[in-house]
């Protein structure tokens, strides 16, 4: 791999293998890639890469991504400014607002709280959500991390911090997912699913 | 997905996982973990891929990567121009100069004959190679195509275009490798390194 003849190509792939996940074998491949595509190609994709970090910041209220001071959704007042749903990544507000059944406002953690990968409380978002609940008129706030030892760590530290200064603290269900058989499911989720069971209205 | 909120990101999105081995999602992960790092880091990416692909051609005798119309090994006086090697793609071509061992020249074919995929010998710089050895001193050809029915096929094509030119046309061993145990080997592997079997001198 040292031995790349152009130094044109040999930082090209030095480039790409810095990637989260793509190593210096995929990183030649891609390149050798690119080489065997036409030129617009190499131009649109480096040219998009540039634009895209030069245009795009993280919302000043919720750290979504924006390209302005503050995010679309931030800035919509069809929105309901009331609720805020709290998120370990962007990627997250990407699915909830696919599933259309939300119009509140979102926070981005941007992590959850984890010892051993050494992200503590205050490397994360949540001094700005503490103030956005302080300072606003929020009256929901839903917890939507994972259900990892880590987000349940930042639930509950995320509880003891808004306890006090708000009435409605959620999270969103867990249970068995619609089309799912009930035999291949783990016996946790199943065993919630029971316990947090709801009114059926015939509906 | 299709809801993503910038059409910036966006872009880059559909830019990155034209990629190949990249699908939608992932495209989305490496271009919010871009967002996420320092600028400089961007533009680098981006100008590397541009700059890469203005400069780098293919080797108008061999094929392989060049910054001018011949690369450096087939301009370079001190290689054995009466050998060349023939190889399925240009990542091959690094492989075999980082073992230090060939001095000759190469010859990139571009793929192997595959009617599965489409591919036939029209479609492979074959014909460049046969008057490669018709019109040069080229004394020896040495195959290392893969050991597939796709590189068995190519092998024997080419076999069959050149045997009436040249003399010497070889293939690399194939056997054991080095520090491999006996035990964990395939048969064919193992069969065919006793009968490939070559003297042994004490060394």
């Amino acid at each position: 791999m040292d031995n790349i003849p152009s130094a044109l190509l040999k930082k090209c792939v030095g480039e790409l293998s810095k990637l989260p996940g793509i190593g210096k074998k995929t990183a030649l491949r891609l390149a050798i890639h690119l080489l065997k595509q036409k030129p617009e190609y190499s131009i649109s994709l480096g040219t998009s890469i540039i634009e895209m970090k030069e245009n795009i910041r993280f919302c000043n209220i919720c750290h979504n991504i924006s390209e302005d001071d503050e995010c679309e959704i931030c800035r919509n007042p069809k929105r309901n400014h009331n609720q805020v749903l709290v998120v370990e990544n962007i990627q997250d507000v990407f699915s909830i607002e696919n599933t259309m059944q939300y119009n509140g406002t979102y926070h981005v953690l941007n992590g959850v709280i984890s010892p051993m990968d050494g992200i503590s409380p205050s490397n994360l978002n949540i001094e700005s959500l503490v103030s956005r609940v302080e300072n606003k008129s929020i009256t929901e706030v839903i917890l939507a991390l994972p259900t990892t030892m880590e987000g349940d760590t930042t639930n509950f530290y995320i509880y003891k911090k808004l306890d006090s200064i708000i009435n409605s603290i959620t999270t969103i269900a867990r249970g068995v997912s619609i089309g799912d058989e009930l035999e291949y499911i783990d016996e946790v989720t199943l065993g919630r699913s029971i316990l947090d069971r709801i009114p059926y209205d015939g509906k």
